[in-house]
Order: structure tokens, then C-alpha cells, then sequence
């Protein structure tokens, strides 16, 4: 089973990588860039197909080793082969 | 109208960033991670509420500066106030 875990910096925490790319985009003519933030994104292959098993497994190593959770949310996507996805978020 | 674009290393290039995580992960004690790959998320603003628009310039900003064309792929996602979203990819 596949599963992602997106990791964002918390709103309230400057993204100062996000703000130079805002005005690199400004820069090349792009109008209207209101705000643009980095993240990260982890594509994992589980060997379980419980979905339930994924989701604990992915949140643990969230919080183990793959997000700050002093500075950073994290959200987990479970994808089964093909057909839709969940969402849960911790922020 | 905010808009996603999600930028991942190319299937065939190796992700060494990704086999360190996921052995990081078995050192842990996670079991049954068959792979792991690390991508970048990009949650940008747009001025704009034309969805057409909206994709067109993320699309532009993907290949323009967001990803390298040569070793990564991207996806476009755009997220309307609460409701649906939409998705592409170029892979």
C-alpha cells in the first residue's frame, strides 16, 4: 500500500525559502503571486495493506523522524491502488 | 485561489535522500517499508479565480523555475475554497 506524508511548516513560522521563490517568480513577470510557502513531500511503499496499519505507521514516523513538530504540520494520504485516498491532518 | 504544484524526482533517478529516510526508518524499528522518495510541495496564492488561468500560470512557474525539467516531474493541483480540487500531471 502507498502512503504520503506532506510536511508543512506551522502558518505562524516564516518560510523564508518560500518568500525568495515569491520574488524570483515576481522577478521572471509573474503578477499576482500572493504568498507562496515550501514544503516537503514523502512517497512511501508499505509492505501492509490494512489501511488502518498504514495510517499509524505513517503518523509515527511522522512525528519519529520525518516532521519538526515544533515547527512543522504534518498530513497523511493513504492511496490504494488506483481508487481514492484519505486525508487527516494534525494542525 | 491557491494552487499546489508538487515537484518529484524522475521514477529512474535515484533519490539518495530517500534510501537514507527509509534506513533511518528500519533503524527505527519500521518494518515493511519497500521504498521511500522525498518530493517538494509548493502551496502558492493566486490573485486570480479563473481556474484555466490559474493552472496555466502554475504550470508555467513549474517549468520556468519550480522544477528541473531534466530530473524531476510535477503535478498541478488546484484547490478552491473547500471544494473539489483538480489534477495533472506531466509524467
Amino acid at each position: 500500500m502507498r502512503g504520503q506524508v506532506v510536511v508543512r511548516l506551522k502558518q505562524e513560522v516564516l518560510d523564508p525559502q518560500g518568500v525568495t521563490i515569491a520574488k524570483a517568480l515576481d522577478n521572471l513577470g509573474y503578477e499576482g503571486v500572493g504568498s507562496l510557502r515550501q514544503g516537503k513531500v514523502f512517497d512511501v511503499e508499505l509492505a501492509t495493506s490494512d489501511p488502518a496499519v498504514a495510517r499509524t505507521a505513517l503518523e509515527s514516523m511522522a512525528k519519529d523522524l520525518l516532521a519538526n513538530p515544533v515547527i512543522e504540520d504534518y498530513e497523511i494520504h493513504l492511496l490504494e491502488d488506483g481508487s481514492g485516498n484519505g486525508e487527516e491532518g494534525n494542525g
